[in-house]
């Protein structure tokens, strides 16, 4: 099958948005948890983790102002602070349903229920039954004008993680885990190991 | 196992580096094809692909200036025109190795045996080998200047897909393909699926 731009354009609208999604491929499904200025909690599943770098370690995130992410990005721009949480796949309808659009001020930590935890006098709530809890700190927010999304920039100030799961080489073990992989809007996979390989040398 | 910022800070450079991009979770294993001014054929792994929307059909890529990418970011920005193309976990071995820091003017689809495939009147070579091909036109270049990296926007110019891939609803059925997933620097898996979800309400 071979498709081009022009007929990109003329696809039925729910069909275009489920088709290039999931085209983009296989990508970390995260919970993002916030807390509004009164101290309102918010939960929403992601699936635009971006490694930024490891030195600063800064990862971003991809927010479209329009959606249902809103209240996390405006959490986030007020209090400067959120939470990244890894799941385990017997958790993924629970994480699914954080996607639905409750009213501003309805959390979705009791909704799904999800436990919301606090640690290390971090304003924003964890994800109790996450295996990776991530601290982030927001640095900066960038306008992507071509269609209206904002990359959000973040630096990591803390990492709660299931002891085991961190190799002597620094590696986070998160198919052991059963960590959730999410394609698409509404596709949930789990992992296989193929193999690690040494650093590539010509 | 707990870790703050300023302990991340102090980690050894390997395993910090190993540490926070493999943190950063399940990514698409994408290799980028392009070509030069002088059109010699260039081949690089990456695991930044990022989805800004589908309409217009906007994918992103993270690139660092400074690494064995800067070959295939030169091309982007001087030519314009990249693939995007996914592999089957069958090829990982070579997949891996186009990230060997080969010299200049050296074509890593001679030396890892990927066949490059011209389609649809397109400058940039696509992998013969790969079940989803894409065709991307230069966008926008926007630097992260926390860090110094760079988010390369392109839009989409033209998908080749293996038939039977793509369902009734659009969905790309990439793990039945076995498609390749990436997680850190060097590690790689395929999908099992958990299940897909109807569109949550409240």
């Amino acid at each position: 099958m071979r498709i081009d731009k022009s007929e990109i354009e003329q696809l039925e609208q729910r069909y275009r948005t489920a088709f290039i999604n999931s085209l983009a491929g296989f990508r970390q499904a995260v919970l993002i948890g916030t807390r509004s200025v009164d101290k309102k909690t918010n939960l929403a599943i992601f699936n635009s983790l971006i490694h930024l770098g490891a030195n600063p370690a800064l990862f971003g995130l991809m927010s479209r102002p329009d959606s249902v992410q809103r209240d996390t990005l405006q959490n986030i721009l007020e209090t400067k602070e959120y939470t990244l949480n890894f799941i385990q796949a017997t958790h993924y309808k629970k994480a699914h349903q954080t996607s639905a659009r409750y009213e501003k001020g309805i959390s979705e930590f009791e909704k799904v229920e999800f436990t919301p935890v606090y640690l290390s006098g971090f304003g924003a709530p964890f994800v109790g039954e996450a295996v990776v809890k991530i601290a982030m700190k927001f640095e900066e927010s960038i306008p992507i004008t071509l269609n209206g999304t904002i990359l959000i920039v973040g630096s990591i100030r803390m990492v709660d993680i299931n002891d085991g799961m961190v190799g002597k080489d620094g590696f986070v073990n998160l198919s052991a885990a059963e960590v959730l992989i999410s394609q698409g809007l509404d596709a949930y996979f789990i992992s296989s190991e193929v193999g690690r390989l040494p650093y590539a040398k010509p």
